[in-house]
């Protein structure tokens, strides 16, 4: 490992993205060696002289790149006083991270109410999404409703149909699981090609939380669930769309969950507090936010989201309809589209991968377009129907590569090739793109979302 | 379980506590089942005439508790359209959370700086704690430090010392990895007896991230790393106060990690943005924020913090020094002191085990002051050296009870009781308070800090 490393990469972001690359931009390139070489030299001997009083600064010194001259004055925050505890009740990232937005793809919708801003993939670690930058589809915008007047109602084929304040549910026996939401529109531009340059617009429609709440099937027993007729549930959220989804009685007896919570604190407004539904494995849609009433029927309902939209147009013409799963999936967030190389030498490559029927097995690393491929490291702990975070040491040799990422899920489900998805599904989809993403690294290190049959 | 349910209790939080229990504090205590029962009966009925129509309308109205009258028009969130995407580029809680925050114990230091502010474990749900409300305790205060100037040096018995930029690190072969961090001085102020009032100020010096970051080992190789010579090693942070910690070099070749990023994104500058050491198991103190540089040497440094401060006093007169492990611990944070329960009936008792040795084998729950105990649920994923969230279900009676809750770890470890390590500890000590946490429930439903031998 150390001798891979003999010379670390560099990656540039576009100027959009990860602000803690700054540290690049800045630096004179050809002689940025040389001057660390210096700058090591002279302060090591530096901090060395001052350890036994206790006093090292050398290393947070400010070298002054490109020169020889170092200063060895110590930085302001090494000498003075900062910030008291609770200077913000509720902390914030560093003002160097303001450019790690969600960011919206302009002209994507016709109103913003009903837009998409995408997660900044480009920029994360591990596999829990900060709740601050948790991708957004709304159907009608998003309202920071009042707890104290929101309430759930269960009715249809039950004994006793019921109505639940925020707090009844909120002291009832709880479960914690760590899920991935994707919308079934995620990476839907690129059906026909590829069509945006980054992995927050080809992928950003995808997060990943601990969420809290009660299982739905204790709150339908509770309501005396009729099990013989009821067939399927409809979900119903409190946004100006009213929005309804249906779902199999099976799955929503299985681990579906009424949630309030999400990352250990409530749910945020933009992503349905109080109340949404968690329908573990399922595309985004199902999980109704602003979750005002669960219906228990025996026949699917049909209704806007499942009928005219949310739905597959297959090759013959036909409408696939109630697609809920999200398949197998995996992408590199890191090198990706719109990021620079500044140069040959050792690179982690990393990504993420998810399938909506339980846990990755594998993922699979191609740095030459999908002719080899290598097993990749995989981050624990690896769990079902959530983010799985892998890396990969490559050494960029300063040749054209394609990055490739291959998951394989624990049903023996292998993530497509593009060509074999629309094999069988055509091109004039929109939802449920899981195809192998390939990122081309051009000789002058510049990274393109590109399509490889 | 469903008939174990059938009277929900409720619970009222302290006025500084958790604000979404407003819900519970406006209504008529004795007028709400039967308002609720009307208002089920009127608005079940007309939201199933509207079902027909797309427009079920009656779980999000205003019920007027107290009264029999229902109003049957629908909010104005569900008849509006609300915010666009992107509104908040960076997201926050809802405004109706505002109450749930970090918060000082006023006195404790001397300056706020080099103070302590709590996590309200009160409020929180699940492991991952929301990094804005990641407990501070700071030495000199905190700064929001330039990333693009701020370096790691590692020093000492290495045959190449080095300086890393934080590029060069988040550049190299990363993990991602969820773990505890716990103050030493956490539950400190309850070694001579119970002296606060709510979970938050015994125990809210404790939080779990998921962190993202490059092993030390692999630095230290890199490095070069005398390993015939190495015995310990220095962390130093860059603030005011150059904070050193020692550690011995098992550890630090072991799971110890130069961390940049939490829960997904970077270091919030609090929590030692750009880099902190993540010491997985060790007490807070060690996992060295704003570091700046790790020195390899062959003896223990006794430093400040670990010579004057962060030492055991023992009965015998003499320091414990270096003890840096957490052992095993739990906490019930539901119902806990400051709170208090409304109603006998159904509660769900939750909490957090944890230990620096491992993985939680087990936790049991005592609702009569530890004379029988039963086994509670714990959550998954249970994972070393991070929290594992644990639920009880009990129905109160409306008698004096005293809540318990006991970890065992995977190495036998059992949590002990107050008198137990006081037996062992005497009763000078400030840190590694590690007792079981008794929380008295009054006849009056108030929930009280108490300690039982």
């Amino acid at each position: 490992m150390t001798d891979l490393l003999k010379k670390i990469g560099r990656i540039q972001n576009a100027p959009e993205n990860y602000v803690c690359d700054a540290l690049i931009a800045e630096v004179n390139v050809d002689g940025m060696n040389a001057a660390r070489r210096s700058f090591l030299r002279k302060s090591f001997a530096a901090a060395t002289a001052a350890v036994g009083s206790g006093a090292a600064v050398a290393a947070a010194d400010h070298p002054g790149y490109g020169g020889e001259e170092i200063i060895l004055t110590l930085p302001k925050h090494s000498t003075s006083l900062g910030h008291p505890v609770a200077y913000a009740p509720y902390g914030m990232p560093s003002k160097y991270e303001a450019n790690l937005q969600r960011r919206e793809s302009p002209g994507l919708t016709k109103r913003r109410e009903s837009g998409v801003a995408f997660t900044p993939l480009q920029g994360l670690f591990g596999i829990i999404t900060p709740s601050g930058l948790h991708f957004e589809r709304h159907h009608a915008g998003w309202h920071d409703i009042d707890p104290a007047s929101h309430r759930l109602m269960i009715n249809g084929l039950v004994a006793e149909p019921k109505i639940y304040t925020v707090g009844d549910l909120m002291r009832l026996p709880s479960v914690s699981r760590m899920h991935f939401i994707e919308c079934g529109a995620n990476t839907a531009m690129d059906w026909g090609g590829p069509s945006v340059p980054s992995v927050q617009y080809t992928h950003g429609m995808l997060a990943c939380s601990e969420f809290t709440g009660v299982p739905l099937s204790l709150l339908l027993d509770d309501c005396g669930i009729d099990r013989k007729n009821a067939k399927f549930i409809l979900a119903e959220g409190s946004d100006g769309a009213s929005l309804t989804r249906t779902i199999p009685i099976e799955r929503a007896l299985d681990d579906v969950m009424v949630a309030w919570g999400m990352n250990g604190e409530m749910l945020r407004p933009e992503n349905g507090y109080p109340l949404r539904l968690v329908v573990p494995g399922a595309q985004g849609v199902s999980w109704v936010k602003w979750l005002r009433r669960i219906e228990v029927g025996d026949a699917p309902y049909a209704t806007r989201e499942e009928s005219t939209q949310y739905v597959d147009l297959m090759p013959d013409g036909l409408l696939r309809q109630y697609s809920l799963i999200q398949e197998c999936k995996s992408v590199i967030t890191t090198p990706s589209g719109g990021q620079r190389l500044l140069d040959k030498g050792f690179y982690n490559i990393t990504g993420l991968a998810w399938s909506g029927r339980g846990k990755i097995s594998r993922v699979d690393v191609s740095t030459d377009g999908g002719h080899n491929w290598q097993a990749a490291r995989m981050e624990s702990p690896v769990l079902s129907k959530c983010l799985t975070r892998f890396n990969f040491d490559w050494r960029w040799d300063g040749k054209t590569s394609i990055l490739q990422s291959r998951a394989i899920d624990e049903t023996g489900y292998v993530q497509p090739k593009i060509n074999e998805l629309r094999a069988v599904r055509g091109n004039r989809s929109v939802y449920h793109n899981n195809a192998i993403q390939s990122w081309r690294v051009e000789t002058s290190g510049e990274v393109i979302n590109v399509q490889i049959s």
